[in-house]
């Protein structure tokens, strides 16, 4: 059973560039199909209706023989992807442990880190809202304290669950190594550092458009 | 290998609710030891130094033999235990499926719902800050989306991932029974309210304290 992938993407996320880095990482082809969301084309009643009802994108369709499936949610999509792969421990602990660093990003890093970049560098800082202006001091802080516990990790190891690459990298590596783009300084990071340069030395690489 | 648990919790959060449950669904002996975050008991040097470096609860402590491991995020918790059981689908699509509802929970539903019923029920209304307060209408709108999600998926299936009870299911039920405490009306979610009947139905099942 051959399948192929077409992920629906905006380039610009760096939840969909999770996955065209597992993929690029796994040498898995994969097609995509963009939107902009800027424009809310994933909020069209057709885009609700076939391709994902939370209106969001990335969204992997996986086709098979005369089946179709719609998988939303980047960490799961990479699951999918990585499954059976190097990219997924198959320790009882390790894999585990790498699911609890992809939790991390998506409670306590992507909402912080990833939200002040879109408003910064999509929204524009002019055009953001009073009540947006009033979380960009909080979620500076969140996204700090999320770095400085990746930056604890990674002074013990090269990667986060180890000394080998998971998807527990690719997640954290999405919008940690365009933070800047946020207003966040990674020079008060300096494992993390280490470990975006560690992560663009992988073969297979694809960078960020 | 007899391995023993204990988690780390505060009685009334439902991420920690959620490893209990799925302990009981499964008859998996476990420990807890309580902190109470209002307190700040999960911010101490000593919790962060050795319990969980980023100050919060759950962890679900792991011993086996001479080694011991600490596990964060409740979904990754639940995933741990969960390994090898009824509980996880083998499937490969299934399986990605799950952890999609899984972060999905993470992402869209607790940080509406669950912090709602937090500033409710345990901050309390008239202490909130005016920033809070000013979250509060939008929390409102993307709670209802998300449950609204939910409601859309349980018209076609008993549980989130198909006919049988998933840690998606669980990891979901937590904040979603309790919802009212942050001044959501189920009643406009009715098939959100046959599924929580469902899981209270459960072999094992256990209330949340």
């Amino acid at each position: 059973m051959t399948e192929t992938y077409t992920l629906h993407e905006d380039p610009r996320s760096g939840n969909c560039y999770k996955i065209k880095l597992t993929a690029a990482l796994l040498d898995l082809p994969l097609d995509t199909r963009q939107y902009d969301i800027m424009k809310g084309e994933t909020r069209t009643p057709e885009f609700l209706a076939t391709v994902n009802p939370n209106g969001r994108i990335p969204v992997l369709q996986i086709e098979a023989d005369a089946e179709s499936h719609f998988l939303p949610e980047s960490n799961a999509a990479c699951w999918y992807l990585a499954s059976g792969s190097r990219l997924i421990p198959d320790h009882r602990y390790a894999q585990a442990d790498m699911l609890r660093w992809m939790f991390f990003e998506q409670y306590n890093h992507e909402p912080n880190i990833a939200t002040l970049r879109f408003w910064f560098e999509f929204v524009g800082k002019e055009k953001l809202s009073d009540q947006q202006r009033a979380q960009i001091m909080p979620k500076k802080i969140a996204g700090c304290d999320a770095l400085r516990v990746m930056d604890g990790q990674l002074e013990n190891s090269d990667f986060l669950c180890g000394e080998a690459v998971t998807l527990a990298d690719i997640a954290l590596f999405a919008y940690t190594h365009v933070a800047a783009d946020g207003g966040f300084d990674l020079g008060d990071f300096p494992h993390v550092q280490g470990w975006i340069e560690r992560v663009c030395n992988l073969s297979g690489f694809v960078a960020m458009e």
